[in-house]
């Protein structure tokens, strides 16, 4: 029995434990989990501690890592992996290509202290050319990942005839940038054939549900680029996540929706609403989004901008994005960027999430009451990245003020002038 | 006569300059200008070139360079002044608190080729105590850099009786983080009289119209922490400044007004809608808004976040911070982070804004056309950072495609199927 199933019943431990962690009522978890509008994450292998992702829910950031074809180190993707999870991350993605997958995935399973997710469709193409893959291959490489241990995997379903009808008529620059989506169309064109992830999702809802594993609707027709944001190709896609969505929820199978991709500012909020509206409110996760093309070296940046305003109109769960981003598989050091600056969007929606914002507001004001004080100590103790605020700080040799005012501190000037006033 | 006035008859020649530098036409900016929606920044010492600020134009970067007590540098500040605007600045402020100030701001108009803006308040603190000032000190201190060759000075006027009260009411954490609103505060409470640049603000604007500077006025009362934003105090501010743009645009005096602070997300849409309002279309100056108090080290990041949010509803000029910001004077190193970085929120803004974004487009055009191709020089070109891109890049030996994905490039297989698909 899935966890959604036996919620319908009665409030699950795995309630009570994202009750706990989120700062919320039994009640109000287990309601917002039977409505689908936030999911627990958690194979039924149970190797970690359940992470609630959605509607009320802390905003969480997860982390791709992962080898490729070119880069094969598996010791630094595990690093990439506990990095990621010490400066914000909650979940990391195997997102491995090269070398020994199934290997690569065992280790991070093993040594990766939080959920795990990937996308199964990348290993269907190992070791074969696309015309020699069957259906069967596909479903059963989804069965080897949730076997293993996989908490939630990405499955783009999204990608059928309909979205692939638009996109052949030719409207994008980029056409498709998911690797997944790009590998469906592929198949898809290869065989003359629907989607079996689509065509057959019912068979997807099954494996799903043996393992209680989460489903991410994956966005295969993401735009890439500004020119291709919130086109015919991409709402044709959230259509199709959405009827999926529903055909989760009576299967008793938790499902979240993957967004885009490259959009411009003043088309996140539309198209956050659209896809929570078209997809019955279910947990967003995006990549993103990106709000400039030409920014390569800084796109965990301009995902971070575009992530915070995502979140603040429904975003649930931010993909990070590195400063490595369209130029290279990131390094540690990338990792650790994209994962710091990423928690910072997500800790700036809590700020006005409903839910969290009581919460997120503590750290806040404790911090202001920090700066008024000039208790550096508590002000690095409360810093998200506190090795970076202390390095900063130490470039002066005071600790009154900082170096960037001395003597003309205005916190310091006011300070005096009111209460030399009182008196 | 001012620019403005004599804009008043005709077009002018800094309005023909602006209106080709961002690809309007002149009756377009002369009509704005006269609106005093946009305003042309320029001494009429004519130091340098005109630049617009304002509706409808190319979104502004301004960085700010000085020393401080603790650390005077002078060449230091030349080159934080140059990396600025290598890396995106259009104009510098010289805060300089520390150090021979004549000597450093007369340097700095010499060296640095862009709009130079200042804060006079700060010098009329250098030798000398609040209670030895005198409100004809602080006018001549305008004068003075008016003289020099300034551009655009900030004058805290907003600071008033009214706004003062709703401070002493004590419902602020961080009071007041403005040196030029404490400063200004202090001088209040030391005198028992009204701020002189509010009291007598035709006199600020006679030296201003002299000297054909334009005012930015100041946000004394920004929020310097979550908690204490959007507050009476913060708005009575606004309405303050309103009324004083009003007086402004009588006096043919051009004029800004600056704004906070930190802001949470979902209040940025709002606040910066209310000051558009109030203060009739002037072009909003921004600090920020930084969106979480928590991030020390990434101050330039929270800052591009919610300035690129604040530029989707009307901000005009965002002042960059950088990774020092709460921490420390910022280094040569901090400035080029934190121009680039606002340089990437202010272009994600022109991306969308009126008047900008066909002409802003274009490069996020031949970008994604640039990625299609796998045209890696053309990529590097385009990028706000080249260098960055280039060494991230570099890393792989790779020319086809990027180490990210190898093979499994998205881009490269979706092309190759909808070429097959074709035949």
């Amino acid at each position: 029995m899935t966890l959604l199933k036996r919620a319908r019943s009665a409030a699950t431990e795995e309630i009570r434990s994202v009750a706990e962690n989120e700062g919320l009522d039994i009640d109000t978890v287990r309601n917002l989990l039977l409505k689908g509008h936030l999911v627990i994450v958690q194979n039924n292998c149970k190797r970690i501690k359940p992470l609630g992702v959605g509607s009320m829910l802390r905003t969480k950031v997860n982390a791709n890592i992962g080898t490729s074809a070119d880069l094969i180190e598996i010791e630094d993707e595990i690093k990439k992996g506990r990095a990621a999870l010490r400066y914000g991350a909650d979940t990391v993605m195997d997102l491995s290509t090269g070398g020994d997958l199934d290997h690569i995935r065992k280790i991070i399973l093993k040594t990766v202290d939080a959920p795990v997710g990937s996308v199964p469709i990348y290993q269907v193409y190992e070791r074969t050319s696309v015309a020699n893959i069957s259906s069967d291959d596909m479903f059963n490489m989804v069965r080897k990942h949730c076997e293993d241990g996989i908490d939630f995997v990405t499955v783009h379903c999204g990608v059928n005839n309909d979205s692939l009808k638009h996109l052949k008529s030719g409207e994008r620059i980029l056409d498709v940038v998911s690797r997944g989506g790009a590998l469906t169309i592929e198949w898809m064109l290869e065989h003359g054939r629907e989607n079996p992830f689509y065509a057959e999702f019912d068979y997807l809802l099954e494996i799903a549900a043996e393992y209680d594993v989460t489903l991410s609707l994956g966005d295969g027709m993401r735009p890439g680029c500004i020119h291709d944001s919130s086109d015919r190709c991409e709402y044709t896609e959230f259509i199709a996540l959405g009827e999926l969505v529903e055909r989760c929820h009576k299967a008793d199978v938790q499902c979240m929706v993957e967004g885009p991709g490259h959009v411009p500012l003043n088309e996140i909020e539309t198209s956050v609403k659209a896809m929570k509206h078209l997809c019955k409110g279910s947990p967003l996760y995006l990549l993103g989004p990106v709000v400039t093309d030409i920014a390569p070296g800084y796109d965990h940046i301009t995902a971070a901008i575009g992530g915070a305003i995502a979140g603040m109109y429904g975003a649930d769960f931010l993909c990070m994005t590195t400063p490595a981003e369209h130029l290279a598989l990131p390094t540690i050091e990338d990792i650790r960027d994209g994962a710091t600056v990423t928690k910072i969007a997500a800790h700036a929606v809590d700020l006005v999430k409903n839910g969290q914002k009581e919460r997120a507001r503590i750290a806040d004001e404790e911090m202001a009451k920090a700066r008024k004080s000039f208790d550096w100590k508590h002000q690095f103790e409360l810093a998200i990245d506190k090795e970076k605020a202390v390095q900063i700080h130490s470039r002066s040799e005071r600790t009154d003020v900082c170096s960037m005012c001395g003597e003309l501190c205005a916190i310091k000037v006011t300070k005096k002038a009111l209460e030399q006033a009182k008196h």
